[in-house]
């Protein structure tokens, strides 16, 4: 009923990162996709089968030094419900890894509503006499726009399986601030007032870390308003999204740390997943590229933080 | 490239109402179940079944006299991918019998994921060298706070596929004034600017009724809102959750609608799917007591419209 878990890995791999797994067709070598389409046709169990084993190798390289994968729904939901299957299976496969999952679907809803999504994510569903884990994930990505209605349900689910959920606060983009950087009510922003529901939120989870379930996204792509949340919330964990690809460096996601070196992991998508076509070495050591470019994004950013 | 095709089932069905499909289990008559399971087992595939069966039935009561239905996402991805594939089949289903369907997923992201999405539920993504329409809504429900770079990769799939969006402005739970209600930089509150951002989204995508293909989500438990929003929103057509079990009447939709009786379709689920147990009648009647329901509330509308 906190983020214990997750800071427990990085902690023990010496690691604040985590792998984006956004497994779009075009990022995939061609002899993966060549391979899942003789088998299965090109359609989307073809597509959904190509997306499970580019995962698989990711996961098989990365498992030992990076403490977590973050899968983006979009990118399964985008190969219709055999990619979904593929998401499924991505997370037992990770999960056997021993890495922590963090599903990003940016869910939201209300009430019972939002209590099926946190079902579906981070639960267990009754059928009849059995119950069962629909995607079995660690940590969901939420979006706050709807208030308390939407959070609640999802805090019950957090703590009866020891699980989390990062609110959107502030997002990398170059548009976010059209509506999160305004002034609201008496808060200066939109984000921040964002940010103190995610301290009260949580504030009956916090673990050994001083860290409690609810996590907070919030853009390497903004370091004064990293650096400026993680003061206003001590006990609210973050997911830095923007660092590489969206122009996020190390040096601009160091201030989501706390003195202790923890408060955060910085997630790398791309950067990761593409880097045997940046490295221009062969298409089938892509799952080896992918551990070389993780281990010196680990060491770019503990260096950042060890200043 | 606008809500046209949706009006014009609203026009001619003189309806303008849409049937939420949220099929957990509990709402599922015993002898859809029981099938479900012989078949296939106490599974995620026998829920799924379940699911779909019970959809199917409402959908051939409801197709002659509903323009439209919306499928909440939520309720699906709770029995896993199997439930996903269960949306699927509702939606190929739906479509087949002339129904408009409104995906409620209310999606989020940015940029390529974004794409994705909107590829996913709107769009069709390219397999080697076939096109395949992943999920094939007609429109999706969506959340601005990430601002316009969340919204505008939706606008080329909208244009492209004569599809809509709904962008969450203010929603039905009790805690939406939480962030909506306040006021922002110069606006009188949250969900006055979003509106005015679907405004400005959707302004070159204006069809012969006048409206957009962004619409925007307005709770029918704030008839005052909603007032205000059919005033300062011309071009934003409504759609209209809270009727019924959260505690909107005729009454308090009836301002969602334009001085020509149109520009919105309200939203009723439970009270549609679970007719059956309220009017107390045999379960294997339970989509005949659905369509006495959906009747009763358009006529209901209807006059609240008309007075």
């Amino acid at each position: 009923m906190s983020f214990d878990r997750l800071i427990d890995k990085i902690v023990e791999m010496k690691n604040p990162t985590v792998a984006g797994l956004d497994p779009k067709l075009d990022f995939i070598p061609d002899y993966i996709k060549k391979a899942a389409f003789e088998r299965y046709g090109e359609t989307l169990n073809g597509a959904a089968e190509a997306l499970y084993q580019f995962n698989k190798g990711l996961i098989d390289e990365l498992c030992d030094i990076v403490p977590a994968v973050k899968p983006q729904c979009a990118y399964y939901e985008m190969y219709g419900w055999q990619g979904v299957r593929a998401l499924y299976d991505t997370i037992e496969y990770a999960k056997s890894k021993g890495m922590f999952v963090i599903t990003d679907g940016k869910r939201n809803d209300i009430g019972t509503t939002m209590q099926a999504y946190a079902t579906a994510h981070l639960g267990e569903v009754q059928v009849a006499n059995e119950k069962i884990a629909p995607f079995g994930a660690d940590a969901l990505t939420v979006n706050g726009y709807l208030g308390s209605d939407g959070i609640n349900p999802l805090l019950d689910v957090c703590k009866l399986n020891d699980k989390g959920i990062f609110v959107l606060v502030k997002t990398s983009n170059k548009s976010s601030g059209e509506l999160q950087d305004r002034a609201i009510g008496e808060y200066s922003s939109l984000y921040s007032l964002m940010g103190e529901m995610c301290e009260n939120w949580g504030s009956d989870t916090i673990g050994k870390y001083g860290y409690s379930a609810v996590g907070a996204v919030v853009g390497a792509t903004y370091p004064e308003q990293l650096n400026q949340l993680r003061k206003e919330l001590p006990h609210t964990f973050f997911l830095v999204p923007g660092y590489g690809a969206q122009g996020g460096s190390a040096d601009s996601v160091a201030p989501a740390f706390d003195k202790n070196g923890i408060g955060a992991v910085i997630n790398s998508s791309r950067a990761i997943m593409c880097a045997y076509q940046k490295q221009e070495c062969d298409e089938k050591d892509y799952a080896k590229a992918a551990r070389k470019e993780a281990l010196r994004m680990r060491d770019e950013i503990n260096s950042a933080i060890n200043k």
